[in-house]
């Protein structure tokens, strides 16, 4: 078991009522009974972690860590009684959902090099913590996945806190890389956000588009 | 492994082959090939038991014991012979059914608890046992899973028998718990239909009625 | 770990390959950005062996073994970079795209096998190593997969290639073995496809025609 410091762990699980929270207003959305709201407030908050642990080949977290069952299952329930809108919501709801996703990734990333994961691949088991949810989630509701969209960094974002950890594992010490890749990680989803960032689509070139009418 | 009586073993092949013939159904209202029934029939019928096995990190029993694979795969090819309608199909299938879907709730709890997993994530596994198959088969179509909707109980009929071991295992032996577990999962399934028993959606509170306009 | 031969392996990642770019090609066609590019080429490419290796309870290859991740994403750069049409590329592709599912399907059978499962639960899981990607990705985006479509005989080709290696192991040595099958996985998908095969639907018993009324 890795041993991820106090504030991490701490993180990581606000990360998970974040996204408890954002799968019961999604099942708001589509007016579900209360099995629809844990469903997806289960699948958006354990999801993309137990895919990584299924990957890795050990027990999901959220098998053995009551914590994490509980706190999705708690969203879920505040999610179902009060209506989560309004003002102040919208504007501290995307601090949450930019520090967790920052923090997944980490953590993710983290649990793959201590599982003695290559680097590359431990990157992108930190991006399915990140995201991988969230992918599920759409899925089930036969929407094609946030991740695939151009309007979010998500993916984007968690591989560049994955990333930074990587690298600043090699200078520093582990809490130390942890807490600026979670910095690196949750500020691009967040300005991405702010500043409408996007990646670009397929580039064009004079020749091939001429070949392609 | 779990020593479960043999009256549950039988009863969940009965699980197998009746998903089994569900999923050909819905294959032959798609229209779909032999290739489209068998995978309908073996996602329906043991889609929930390998995520569960998946999960607790063992190997799917679908690929250890072949009779559960055999089952699932004469179904499909019963489906896709003889078109299952009429009035007596329509009568007997939902009892088949429910019974299906409390024994895979009690099989896949107690799988749980016999693998040292807490009483709570164990019940949650029962019900990805008793559902999971019929939510990726649903996905596979482009359709919203069934126990999303809120005309029908399964997930939470899968619980009621779930929780119902659990409680029962407090008080008497194993298989005596099994049984009362099984019928109250599959009588909650078989009543919440019959009686058209749904959950409530959201609570409409008065104030923020007022303050969503 | 299987020794299969060299050939077989290179063949393997050749499919990795034609997966990551017909992956590509896909995003190209939602007009997706890199992230999306990436992400449907590896789940193209990967995504059929991580759910083989997931059922086997072992670690995915794609994690362990970096060439698989490299080629893949190699794949989404050259199909976002180029735009991957004209005649050439429709003459080439379907037999790169045949040659691939046979192989997938004799190195998914083939390390089943060698994980001690039965030989009828492993050609199985050569059919999920050779279809399961393109399934995931085509869920992705919310399409009814392929493989239940009856204009392709994907799945079917995949489970002649791993039935035949299973046949053949009785009578000639491995290597030979896996050769003949991935010819006859191979062969029938670019048969079935140039000749327009298909499976035939349910049966039409003329009484149960007249009942249906």
């Amino acid at each position: 078991m890795p041993e991820i410091p106090d504030l991490i762990a701490f993180v990581d699980l606000l990360g998970v009522f974040a996204n408890g929270l954002l799968g019961g207003a999604v099942a708001r959305r589509y007016q579900l009974d209360p099995v629809g709201f844990s469903v997806l407030a289960v699948v958006s908050a354990l999801g993309g972690g137990a895919i990584r642990d299924v990957l890795l080949n050990v027990q999901p977290v959220a098998l053995t860590d009551l914590r994490y069952l509980t706190v999705a299952l708690v969203a879920a329930a505040i999610s179902f009684l009060v209506p989560l809108e309004g003002r102040r919501w919208r504007q501290v709801f995307p601090w949450i959902d930019g520090v967790a996703l920052g923090t997944w990734a980490v953590v993710g990333t983290q649990k793959a090099l201590l599982a003695d994961i290559h680097w590359f691949p431990a990157i992108l088991l930190g991006v399915i913590t990140a995201c991988g949810g969230g992918v599920v989630r759409d899925m089930m509701l036969g929407n094609v996945p946030v991740i695939l969209q151009r309007s979010e960094l998500y993916a984007t974002a968690a591989f560049a806190g994955g990333a930074t950890l990587v690298l600043l594992h090699l200078m520093t010490t582990g809490p130390l890389a942890s807490l600026g890749a979670l910095v690196v990680g949750g500020g691009v989803c967040l300005l991405a956000r702010k500043r409408g960032w996007m990646l670009p689509t397929e580039p064009r070139w004079p020749a091939s588009r001429i070949r392609r009418r």
